[in-house]
Order: C-alpha cells, then structure tokens, then sequence
C-alpha cells in the first residue's frame, strides 16, 4: 500500500507513476526495462508506466505519484492509500505478437487488444506496433472485426423512424472542406445530420480544427443528439466524447507516426459512423496522384471493402470517387479554410469555385438518400438551398447553438511565394503542399497555413505571388522558410 | 535560452526535456501531442520530449529540466544556457513511413533511419514502428542494408593474420547455454573466440546473463580484445560497449514487445559479429515445434539468407541445424543455468548429458574452422578437451581475467510442479516452460527461473517432482504460481 500524491506533469497520453528511488515497494536496482504498474483500490483499477525519481521533497518513500493522465483516471484524492503491484501479463499480449508475426487474429482477439488499449495497459509503443502490423496485412473479415471492436457499443441511439446521414471523406486533399458546406445544405434542407469529424491526423486542419475556430465542437454525446434534433444538424468533435478514449490513443498514435493505412482510415471512420447510428453515408473518394488513393482501380477495391464492412454491419454506403489531383480550395490551415467556408455559405463572388462545385456535388448525393427526392435531382436542390442563402440560414443556426466563437487572425509571420518565371501552372502537389502546411504550424496553431492564390492553369509572372504561408510564432516560420526554399510545390510550365 | 537543470527522473532509455507550465518559451496551451526538443550548445545536440511540469518549485521558469537519460547525454553541467527549439523535421522520417507502408528501402534509407536512431530522434514508439514495419517484410538486399547499418563501423580491428572465430544461437529453446562450453573448449584447444552476447531478449536468460553471475561481462572494447589476446578467448556483453547504443535502443524495444522476427534475430547477430571483427562464425539454429524454427525448410530458407548477408560483408559462417524440440539442460534463468555449465565443465556425474553432448557437437564445428584439424575430428577432440580438464581450466583463466563472482543464491520462493499420474514424459513444451522462467521473474533477478528434474522419455509417477520454480520476490512468485495452474508444459502419457 503506498499513498497517494499528484505530480502535476503532462506526458500526453500515457499514464506514469512515480516512485521514489528508496521506495520500500521494489529494489530500483532489479528495474531496468519500462515496468507497468498496475495501481488500483475498490475495483477501480488503472496501469501506469514506472519512472524513478531521486529528487529530493517530491515524493516520501512511502508514496506513488501519478501524473496528470493517471491522476485524473484513477480519481482518487491525494492520500489514499492505494495497491500498487506489477501488472499481471495481458490478455492480449499474445493477440498482438500474433499479428505481428504477420497471421489472421479472430474477432475475439480484436476486441481483446482494443479493451485493454482501453483499460490503458497499452503503452505508445504497444499501441505503434499494433497499428503498424495491422497496416501491413488486414484481411477483409479482419477489417470488420476491427471496426466492430472500435464501436464496442453505440454511443447514440435515433429512436426517429428516419434516416440519419452523414458525410466523410477519406482524406489525402489538404483544403478540402466540403463538410461544413454539406452539414449547411443538409441541414437546410431537412434532413437530420449527425455529423462527427476529428482533429488532424496527418493533414494541416482537420473538419473539428476548421469548425472549430468558429464554434465550440467538443459537445458530449447528450448535447450533441439534442442539437441534430433541434436543427436538423450538429457537428461534434467525435474524439471529445468521453466513451472515444480508445479511438483518441489510437488517433495519437497515428498521428504522431503517420500511419494512415486506408484500412486503418476506413475502420475508424466507418466506427465512428455506426457508434453515432448514423444510418446512411456518403464517402468520398478522392483520386489523384498525390491524394490517399492513386488510381481508381485502388479507388474500387476501397468501395468493395467499405461496402464490405457497411453490409456487415449494417451501415448504408454511398461511394464516389472524386478529383483530388490537386488541393481544394484556397485555404490550408483552420482560419483560412473557415474564411473559404464562410465565403461560399455567403456565396461571395470570390469563393473558391472548386470548393464550392465539390459541396454541391457531395451535398446533392446526401440529400438523395431521401426517398421523395427525384434521382439526379439532388445537385439542383443543393445548389437552390446554397444560393437562396437557406444554406447560411441553416449553419448559422448551428454555429449559435454550439456557442459562436470569435474566429482568430492568421499568424503575424508572412512569407510569400512567387513564381520564378513566366508561364503556366501546370500541377500542384498535394504532399508539398500539405508539408509545407504542417510546418507552418497549421496543426498546431489554428491561425497557421497556405492561402493559394493560383491553381492549375493559371497564369502567372515572374515573381507573382503563389501562395502566402502564414506561421504563428518564429519556430515553426523558420522551419517551413528552410523547407519551402526546396520545393514550392508548384510546377509551372515556362512560356 | 534556458538554462539547465536534471531532473533526476529514471524513464529507462528515453530522453525527456521538462518546462514549467509558465514558461516563456513555449505557449503550453498549443501543446497538444508529444513533441520533440532539439537543445543544443556548442556543436553538442540532444533530441528529448517535452513534458510539462506544473509543480511549484522543481522548474524556474527559464529552466529546462532533463531527465537522467538526456542530463547524461548531453553531458553538461547545471545552469549552462542552452538553445532549445523544436526538432527539425527528421531526414529519415519519409523512409520510415514508406516502410510502415510495406515499400522496400536502399541501403542509403536504413542507414539514415539507424543514424537517426543513434542520434536520440526517434522515441520508443518510433523505434517499435519501425521494428514491426521490418518485420512484416523484409527483403534479402534490405537484410543486407539493414545489417550494414547497424555495424556502422566496426568497433574491434584484429591485426592478427589468423582467424577470429565466434558461435552464436537462434535461439528459442529454454536453458541452451552451450556458449560457456563452446567458448572454454575452443580457448583450451588455442583458437581465439570473441564471445559476444547480449541479455535476453524474449527468454529467461541471455548469455550476458548467465555469464554475468560468474563473470563481469560489461566490459570496455579495448579490455575485451586484450583479453580475447591474453586468453585466447573472451566474453562481453556486447550492448555494454558504448559503440553499440542503437543495438541497445532497437534491443529494449524488441524485448518489450516481444518482436523476434528471424530477420531481426539474423541481421542483430551478423552485425554484433562483424563489428567486432569475427572472422568465422558457427550459427546454429534449433528446428522444433516449439523453437524459433519450425521446420527444416524453413532452417533451409534461414541458412540461404544468412550465407547470403555473410557473403555479402564478408563473414565465413557455417551454419548447423540441432533438435530444438525441447528445452536443453536442466536450469533455466542465470543461476540454474551456470550451475548446469560449471557442472559439464566439471565433468560431473550430474550434467545434464544432452547440453553436454550438444556443446560438444558445436565445439567440434568451431574447432574445424582450423584448417590443421582433419574435417569430422573436431567432436573427438571436443570430447578430449573437456574430459581433460582442460576446458575447465580455460574457463576459470577467463573468469579470473573478467573478475570472478560470487554466484548468487537461487530464489527463497519455491514450489513444485508435481505429475498428476504414473506415466511417461511425452513433450515438454518450450513455449510453456519459458513463460513460466519468465514469470518466475528470471529477466529481473538472477536467482529466479525453473529447474527441470524430469525430461523426455522420464517415467514419472503421481506426485512425483517434474520442475521445481524459484523466484525472488512474492509479486513475480504470485504471478507464475497462477499461471502454472493452468498447463505444466509437461504433456505425460499415462500407464
């Protein structure tokens, strides 16, 4: 038994238990590997990394002390007298050595390995290389019992006889945020949409980032399903649902290695489809040499192992493949793809037209899950909504009832990048692009990005300006200065 | 700048850098994921992860507090002024993710992920990222490149005109410690062996294990030679020269997570060999159900791909295959497993025949690398040395040369696993009994591990002895006492 004490440390995401180097409860000296306590009182019970302090005044001999993670997930005040002991070996140890030996694991052993992710007694490490062997082979029965064990259980339920919809794209675009356009037209035009969206995981902004300079999006679930019912639409930041903790370890990790397998993508999306109850969705495919998917061959293979797992699991799917040669929009970056958003609900003569044209597009495809609508006749009625301005109507209603926010400038450090010479653009590339994004600080910094000025078949000047890169603080201005000098992205074709 | 201050925290082979929550440099509100500090002064950089302390009076507020492991690398004193900035974007880091995609990397790419690795940038979760991405496929020329850049430069030179000669096992069965045997005999017989070895990995104990309750096997690169000169043999703990820091790291994480791909296994053995200049190399690999190696096709493909990579960097290897079926000699964990050594070398009525008859056979193999012993002599002459005396006595003189130690005692917790019935010993099952060694505590404490009195082909009768369990503290005792409730590894075929 060892008292309890908080050592107010933030480690991001992993548990750590401190103790003192004298400590009675176990000889320093035998530790020479990451050990996992496991810590626990009354049936609640939680794992923790073990690190040693010899610090003097932090801890007495006879206390543990947890950091912030452990603290807060233990819930017990300081001074309790708790049982610390080694962590039994995991269920799941040999499920994970499985899979990484390259074989099949069951739907059993999936739910084994996300329970105890759950129960935290995976580390960062653990959590890395059950991503990355699951990356390197996923058979389709395998995809499904994955995305199952991610649901775990439904988080709402719609008792409505109606459809709920939703709408997803797989990503690989930077710029591309149709999502909020689609929620408007959505909304407007009558049909309840649930819509879930996270932070960034690889790209500059992700849907949460972006809606998220506007209005308060980390919603509980409760909040969330009363607001899609009195406004026939919200937006929820998925990860900030308390029963989310698994997808939000798994996010981090992802995140930080950039694994971003399309099985890895299509399970946590189509999870966190089916654990809101959305009903039907429309999944967007974009195609392109430097988006997710390279060619539409790749492209179908996804559809039949989305529809796949939405059979199985009983979730609508409607798949298009779209163009994503190049980045959508003119934002990258939080502020700068809001300010795009809010120029097309507001149809301003200079909204990006490709945004807007997508929006519509997609929107269209979500509002035929309507049995009244005629089918082919969904664009024009998205395209009606938007330029009545019932579109704008609709989100603004949203924004006010998730709590408007005052939207931030962009970052103070500018740098423009110009064209060397005179001609034509000829393609831009989705990777430098978005690179140069992130080392701006845009997933970071909500006011950091790239606003393009010029897309593929402009014409430009030497020294006209291309893009503008805006960073919040010197570190990251400096970073992307260097990087930006190696590659602008842009190749442009000399007259 | 900030200036420097350790934080005497024991985080086990990770750099951590802490600021104060208020701290000038950083606005803590933007930190939201793991991040990596670049701190450096003078040409001397260190990579860390931040974490943010709260706590009053441990950080000032133009402090930087490091832990054990980044204080001692960066190796300097408290209060110098440091520059401290985000860690550039690693140049490796589009390599590692082309191989968590499953692409094949050159030679250039591994050596830019393992220089990396030494240079403190990647963090464990990057490393068991990296490790698993390998491990799932690896090509015969990556084997190479892998291996390449994992010798860097070779850390013993031996001027010598002859050969420098090793043996060196796979692994996977419990107890097999024929290196002490193989290492005394081929040092009595005059052919100079550079023993090499590493703690255990994923059994209960590594040679530098065993070896280490006899003998000091942390030695200096230097002092290994000269003694490898002096004795005509030698061993270390290859992890324990500063040369090999990125064997260590890659080490740790493999150990943790259990990652014991062949590959793996291959390429860390061939590179701790040719870094320290072995000429000659005996591999054997043990076929079993229940060894590392399954078949004898499988030990076929294993020999192709490692006669390949010595080939290729110029190491003579000949490679063996021996009956893994199940585990070899009595102890299992380092002081059951030195005492089963010290009694062959002994020539003791007690030794357990099949370790001795195995150390034998391979001792015969090494000894035939010297091109005056006719082929097919080296067993017989093997046998002669150790019958002699003379192995013994070339131990004790390398014992003595490392610092003799006193042996520790065996764990006070002890208990028994009796037959159930009369019977006959049909299979013992690696796996199983190597769990139990591991549970019992053997990687932590020396004295832990299992001690087998009952081998195949044994007749047993109810209630007789067929293992006794020892371990050194009440937690691991607690742990292993459950688990052998469920499955002995003892399969017995009644009357």
């Amino acid at each position: 038994m060892l008292k309890l004490k908080h050592i107010p440390v933030k480690s991001f995401g992993e548990n750590i238990a401190y103790i003192h180097r004298d400590c009675s409860f176990y000889k320093v000296d035998d530790v020479n590997k990451v050990t996992k306590l496991e810590i626990h009182k009354g049936g609640r019970t939680i794992y923790a990394f073990l690190q040693i302090i010899a610090e003097e005044g932090v801890l007495a001999l006879d206390e543990i002390g947890l950091n912030d993670d452990a603290f807060k997930s233990l819930d017990m005040s300081e001074g309790t007298e708790v049982h610390v002991g080694l962590a039994a070996p995991s269920l799941s140890t040999s499920a994970l050595r499985k899979k990484i030996s390259g074989e099949i694991l069951t739907s059993g052993e999936y739910a084994a390995i996300i329970n105890d992710i759950a129960a935290g007694r995976y580390s960062k490490m653990d959590i890395a290389a059950f991503l990355v062997a699951c990356s390197s082979s996923m058979s389709s029965t395998e995809l499904v019992s994955f995305t199952e064990a991610l649901v775990a259980k439904k988080i709402l339920h719609w008792d409505e006889k109606n459809m709920v919809v939703d709408h997803h794209c797989l990503g690989g675009v930077p710029g591309n945020k149709t999502d909020l356009i689609v929620l408007a037209i959505t909304a407007a035009y009558g049909l309840p949409i649930a819509k879930s969206c996270i932070h960034s995981l690889t790209s500059c902004s992700g849907v949460a980032d972006t809606m998220g300079v506007m209005a308060e999006v980390n919603l509980n679930a409760a909040k969330f399903q009363k607001l899609v019912r009195a406004n026939n639409g919200a937006i929820v930041n998925y990860e900030a649902m308390e029963e989310t903790k698994v997808n939000h370890l798994l996010h981090d990790v992802r995140s930080q290695l950039g694994i971003n397998q399309n099985e890895l993508v299509m399970a946590s999306i189509l999870a966190m489809m089916i654990s809101t109850g959305v009903s039907h969705l429309v999944l967007d495919i974009p195609v392109g040499p430097h988006a997710r998917i390279h060619s539409t061959n790749e492209a179908i293979r996804i559809r039949k192992q989305v529809e796949y797992i939405g059979d199985m699991l009983g979730l609508s799917i409607d798949v298009v493949t779209t163009d994503g040669s190049e980045p959508i929009g003119n934002g990258i970056g939080a502020v700068l793809e809001a300010r795009d958003v809010m120029k097309i609900l507001r149809n301003k003569e200079d909204a990006p037209a490709d945004l807007r044209e997508k929006s519509l597009f997609l929107a269209g495809r979500v509002l035929e899950f309507d049995a009244q609508l005629r089918g082919g006749q969904g664009y024009a009625v998205a395209k009606e909504i938007l330029e009545s301005g019932r579109a704008f109507e609709a989100f603004q209603k949203i924004v006010n009832a998730q709590g408007a926010k005052e939207v931030p400038s962009v970052g103070a450090y500018v740098r423009e990048v110009v064209a060397p010479y005179d001609g034509v653009v000829k393609t831009i590339n989705n990777d430098i692009i978005s690179k140069i994004g992130i080392y701006s600080g845009a997933t970071q910094c909500l006011g950091s990005g790239v606003d393009l000025q010029k897309k593929s078949g402009d014409r430009v000047h030497a020294g006209e300006v291309l893009y503008t890169i805006y960073s919040c603080n010197s570190a990251d201005f400096d970073v992307v200065s260097q990087l930006v000098e190696h590659d602008s992205g842009y190749q442009i074709e000399a007259d």
